[in-house]
């Protein structure tokens, strides 16, 4: 009877172990991948004059392809899904064949995903429908944007319409006024400070300093941002992204696939996005981004990890105060607490979580379809051990955070090194 | 020994029905399901006055969930593709949360795709992926754009955005250009007339005047089609497909759920999808669409029919030489053979097959972004038995074609009745 007792206890355990690891490969993991990241690719960010949006693209490809030398990607890849915001800034809709047939994939069914700066996260999340679907193991995700060759009033008018054209954009409301209205609430419900936002810039221009591939690769000191000049009170220069060229790529494969292209494959363990109203006049609350609080929930559910379990992230700092809300929507301390958070320098790298290792929006720049993949990039660099001077040390778990518009589109996605 | 072989053969004639056949919800279906339309709804086309796109999209999502009681649109959908070709008509990008927001479909996941006048149909793409994967079972797909409160001049150059604009728009070709030198081409290789063009137009203004949501609702007798003024020779005006507001919608589900919802569901059986370069100048060929041509195949393979089998389609006739293109592509008939098909009447209601029984493109009009779901809400009426005046009688199997810019994107569904 005892030793009845002491098989069922044995088997317990071992049911146990079998429901909470998942075998892919032959190798026991600890957490269930979604997809697998085979192969990874950016273009240079930055002023990248007379190159067109698609020869950026090719130039995130042809990494991503270098990299990975078991993959044939004309045979291999099924589907394409690449992010873009914008058809006025280079005239030019219709983006999923251009890159492709620029990239040498034709004929491969491409299409363009838009969810304003998500547009490219929004991309991932319709390669883990292809994948899971089963009717494509393979696909290309990525995206795309040329931006400076415009002058930054048009920019900043393209960049608008993602936000409410008959309530907002009519009215003359653009990006940086939207924030500043968003920064505003938060310094009156939290006290967060001036000088916190600055210190989110300063942060990510020190990251980026460490970056070869951001657009700006200087350190800001404090000084330098508190003194920029004002661009819609209390956001000053310093606290905006760049306008910036540029492109990005992920090969996604199924699980079992992964290791025939890779030794180190990154998974993504769990996947969530939300939506939320397109006009900020229609929220109750201004202090926090509902859509992507949403879809890290979803996202950290699916992947059976907290907060605390993150140790590397990218989170969307289109603007300073949008990297202190993200801290709070990812759960990494509370609402309100965004301000001290960044002043206690628990987002700096060897903090509770290191925070826009690349630079983010804010230093590596911002071309917006292109945002949500090079997010993912960074990601799939530092858990793979391969981020170089801005390297997290022992990083496992990371996780991405990207925007659209004032939050109408929110996505997060958790990532794990195997 | 004979009786042994007697249940061989028995065995092996029910084998062979189970691989034929497909339960769903306790029926034996004869193909596959891959997803099933559950309702589908379909704004009023035409110059739609004082309406914004996404007022015109709550019209559709009006119609297909009041058609559909049992379902809980906000609880029951888990994801939603909203095609939209042009944020520059109404100066309005970040589509999916905007309609969503006035469909009262908010925090659902929402995507914009785009493939030019194909959006839509990469958007039923893309409600496919999701269902197939099993992280959504029931999603919304549809398709939007408002047009007609802008001028010809800005409407062309907008759509042009969907062709090259380094090699193409910059040198002042748009899209009516670019179908005359298909339209030439074409002529010049098979001696295709204008006449037999221009009875394309007849053809569908007359199943338009039987389409109350049709834009244009009017017989056009072939001469006065073969009279109307040149836009680009050799297609006149009444060549060329209407500048449309309008706006459509699908209710996807996974087959096993279709009956929870509707008695009369109809399956999606098969589906492809392919890209070609985006430039005209790069093809070896004009007189055929490609990406087209490729999704047919991989469509009818999936579906396990042949063209022979369609009893109704929906065919993107954006100009009427595109039409005679699709018959060819689909394999309709031979290439080169689509000027007589339309001269013997074979895509007339009672031919072979009845093609662009809505009036299509060019007579029900094209609203770019709607178009491709506008065409499987046709074949849902169709294969439902609710075409009215149009109905064609006994359809079973129905098809939907739908191209992107000169066919840079091809798209092709095939839908069954159960």
């Amino acid at each position: 009877m005892r030793k009845n007792i002491g098989y069922i206890f044995v088997f317990s355990i071992l049911l146990a172990l079998k429901n909470q690891l998942n075998p892919i490969g032959g190798r026991l993991l600890t957490r269930k991948p979604i997809v697998s990241i085979v192969s990874a690719g950016l273009s240079k960010f930055g002023k990248r004059r007379g190159l067109f949006g698609r020869e950026l693209f090719v130039e995130a490809t042809s990494e991503a392809f270098e990299k990975c030398p078991n993959l044939d990607p004309r045979k291999d890849i099924k589907a394409a899904f690449i992010g873009m915001m914008s058809e006025s800034l280079e005239h030019q809709g219709h983006t999923g064949p251009t890159v492709l047939d620029w990239a040498g994939l034709l004929p491969i069914q491409a299409f363009r995903t838009e969810g304003a700066c998500g547009s490219s996260a929004t991309a991932i999340r319709c390669g883990i429908f292809a994948i899971r679907s089963g009717l494509a193991d393979i696909v290309l995700v990525g995206g795309v944007e040329k931006m400076t060759h415009r002058n930054t009033a048009d920019v900043t008018e393209y960049l608008a319409m993602a936000c409410d054209f008959p309530f907002e954009q009519w009215n003359g409301l653009t990006f940086p006024g939207l924030f500043a209205m968003v920064a505003t609430a938060h310094m009156h419900k939290y006290s967060t400070t001036e000088e916190q936002m600055a210190l989110v810039a300063v942060k990510n221009h020190h990251h980026g300093a460490l970056n070869p591939k951001a657009h700006m690769q200087k350190e800001v000191p404090l000084e330098k941002a508190m003194s920029s000049r004002v661009i819609a009170w209390p956001l000053k220069l310093y606290d905006c992204s760049l306008i910036t060229d540029g492109a990005s790529c992920l090969v996604l494969s199924k699980p079992e696939l992964a290791r025939k292209f890779t030794d180190t494959p990154v998974h993504i363990i769990g996947s969530g996005q939300a939506s939320d109203t397109i006009g900020l006049y229609e929220r109750k609350e201004f202090t926090s981004l509902k859509a992507g609080r949403l879809a890290a929930q979803e996202a950290y559910k699916m992947a059976g990890v907290e907060a605390s379990t993150i140790d590397v992230a990218e989170v969307h700092d289109c603007f300073t105060i949008a990297e202190i809300l993200a801290y709070e929507d990812l759960g990494f301390c509370k609402p309100g607490e965004g301000g001290p958070f960044i002043e206690e320098g628990q987002s700096h790298i060897g903090g509770s979580v290191a925070v826009c290792t690349s630079g983010g929006l804010k230093a590596k720049g911002h071309p917006v379809g292109a945002t949500g993949t090079a997010q993912a990039y960074e990601i799939y660099l530092q858990l793979t051990g391969q981020a170089g001077k801005r390297q997290v040390k022992g990083a496992e778990i990371g996780l991405t955070h990207n925007v659209g518009g004032l939050g109408a589109t929110g996505v997060v996605n958790i990532y794990s090194r195997e």
